[in-house]
């Protein structure tokens, strides 16, 4: 049997809101650990990841690991009909295909409760590798919202650049060209309008705004929001849930023409000829550059918290993934993040 | 000469924007009494009434009986450019084929009038039956109107179960089932907030959630909301209008492919018939199963508050209609909602 | 080199979003006197114009005349991306074809900057005579916008009829006819709710809606709007910019069936010609009628603030106009406005 209840329900709905529009179907991840998923775009270009800690919950109970295949759309339908404040519970008892959502009001005077059938997903977990970033911005993320917004206005990429002096959004399009720039500034009164800027070396990467913006409908989960950029890796897209975990949103930088001789290097022939089919589109992160991690429906088998081991597949210099145990990687993300 | 004041003039507003997506063309009864609408709704589905009472006006002249034909979203039209604080009148001079709205600011320094021509209608009064209804649930407006919202995301019709420990509402669709249970508080600091169940019977019944919507649009008119539902009769959703009167939605409800042979005995083979071409719909409320109550338009001759006796025509068990006054119904009317 | 630096951006924001459904393609005038436009809309019907003074930027250089070619819509989409508390600074270099916009947020932590490309446009600067109008209508921009709003439920033309009792709108429309009256009031408390009506004789004029509508964008930018009227010429509905300048916009009456005579004199056969071509539209405003003042871009020749004199071309009695200078139009325009 598995079974989470949050007092602060919204914050299921907010997670799930985030994601409609960018995934469709995903296996969620019930474990001792906690609620998670993990699943590409449904254009493949993107990769979408939260974690919700088993103590982060008011109550969790995992009996035995659990992968729920949901379409996630439906299932936003559903929490979208929770209150704010509405006391949310998930439930799935075993041997069933499927699961329950649960809305209390705090008054305990209304209480709805919607059952979804569950699918048979063909997915893999991909290993996400830890990596040391080279830049860092944590930044409101209202202004990061409004900056993604605004420069879609004028055109369709969104380049970041990071130096020490502070992070600069620019775009160019038909009608012209947009820089913008946000200044370091640490020592505020409220921290949550700080922009903080972690970096060994400054980096400029390229990215489709499209993907940016989409990102951006997470900002009501969180203030603050922590752009992690390595050359030559996909960008992390961070918004903290409090006390609870995470959302992640990842998406491989565009190679510009002229760097054309890299981009042999980083994605390998089999990639460009599907840029040439997409065009003008970001690179496609090939699912074979994560490592898979095939977890058939039966691995559901008990064993508690133990660590998965992942192979390690077909690792390159860039999106290469070391073997990861979860409750690991979310140890050494939460290293990247505090960093200040 | 008809002429009505009324310094809420928000009120009449709030109705038209209830009724105009509803009702196409109807006619508005002027006498002694009130100023009331009784009409079907453009796909002969569910019925609208509405009665504001002559004593709820801040001035009210009715010299003899009148029907106005009007197109319900053009009145709502020229209401709709009345200020929430407006200051109300609706004039019509007698052998005049139009009427007048006239909104005053309540500084008095802007005032407007509008006129609009009246329509001959061919309509028919229906005798509506005052009836012990076997639960009546009063609740806050603004949660039955969230209720059928949400439920509308899931599935196409509304189940209403009524039991003493509270009202359930479900659906059911491709993507999974919803229950939403209400629970009984009558003891609340705020009367607004309290959900009060009145019931001899326990009544479980289904409509069309279509309509449901439809008539929660009438949420601004008041905090409450009364449901009254018995088996095998149309649902009454009734929004009180403060002080003035009420507005009242009828709904027949869907009946269920197991209970054919009920369908038969309550509604005749003619209406079966009907509902064998209108898949998927609410059985059609057949004007004839109300008691038809023609009032030529030469009708208005000059009695005042004559109690208007009704033909009681093709009576049956379930929609049958007993001769009213239209004062004695709101009479009535009144038991019905007070009971508590 | 051109330099604009205003500390309430948001006037410049606001001021593009009034004009961009209105205007495609426009030349904005830099020189000594302020920063101005002056532009037909689209279809040739109502004229655009508005100044803002150097005297009202908190920054102003203009070492030679200048003339920017500029997309509307374009600019606006850029200045959309200024927060309404941004400080604003518009730039244009001798010799280069660009202008940039940058925004500053008050903390000085986010700049951005926005480079757009300038274009040749073809226009003609029309010379605006200065006119005692016969009626001068000054009221609450939000209450005149509502009023249009309103009536364009109704109908498709707008009378405004000025008495000295106070000022009408109506309309008429398929579904009926509409009157609103707005009576002259002085004596307020407040003087932004104040209407205030100076008039010579009552004039009674008819305008097309949608051009009323489009004007009313502007309400955003003053309290008070001021109408000014004169039988046979055109409006102009002025929005006054606080402290900086303003923004006025002309529109050619309506001429009735019935005023044909009127409108031969008024208009000439060419203009009856364009009429009977776009049935149910405005007079169109030939800009032969206004005095052209072709402005060639080598013009730009560094005489600071020499008074433009304009060529008095084909003026007749109704659109005619005289010879001015922007310094001294300005001045009485003032006039016009302070009339109390």
């Amino acid at each position: 049997m598995f079974e989470l209840r949050l007092v602060e329900g919204g914050l299921l709905k907010k997670i799930l809101e985030s994601l409609k529009d960018l995934v469709n179907d995903a296996n969620f991840d019930c474990s001792a650990t906690g609620f998670s998923l993990q699943a590409m775009d449904s254009s493949h270009v993107a990769l979408v990841s939260f974690l919700l800690r088993a103590e982060g919950f008011d109550h969790y109970r995992c009996d035995r690991n659990l992968m729920m295949g949901i379409n996630v759309a439906n299932m936003a339908k559903m929490l979208k009909c929770a209150s704010n404040d509405d006391i949310v519970t998930i439930k799935a008892d075993d041997g069933t295909d499927t699961v329950t959502f649960m809305f209390e009001s705090p008054s305990q005077d209304k209480i709805a409760d919607f059952e979804m059938k569950l699918m048979d997903i063909d997915s893999e977990h991909l290993g996400i590798p830890e990596t040391e970033y080279e830049a860092i911005v944590r930044m409101p993320s209202a202004e990061y919202a409004r900056i993604c917004r605004d420069l879609s206005a004028i055109g369709d990429t969104l380049v970041i650049s990071v130096t020490k002096e502070g992070v600069r959004f620019s775009t160019r399009g038909d009608i012209g060209t947009a820089n913008i720039v946000c200044r370091q500034n640490a020592s505020l009164d409220k921290p949550e309008d700080a922009t903080v800027i972690e970096m060994e070396k400054s980096v400029t990467q390229t990215f489709a705004l499209r993907y940016m913006n989409s990102f951006a409908k997470a900002t009501t989960l969180s203030n603050q929001v922590t752009i992690s950029l390595s050359s030559e890796l996909p960008v992390v897209v961070e918004y903290k849930i409090a006390e609870v975990g995470y959302l992640r949103f990842y998406l491989a930088p565009k190679i510009e023409e002229e760097e054309g001789m890299n981009t042999e290097m980083v994605t390998g022939p089999k990639t460009v000829e599907k840029r040439a089919k997409i065009k003008e589109e970001p690179i496609i992160i090939e699912e074979s550059e994560f490592v898979e991690e095939r977890k058939p429906k039966t691995e559901t088998d008990g064993e508690e918290s133990k660590p998965k081991i992942e192979i390690n597949g077909e690792v390159d210099g860039t999106m290469a993934i070391k073997p990861e145990s979860e409750a690991n990687g979310e140890a050494e993300a939460e290293v990247i993040m505090d960093v200040e």
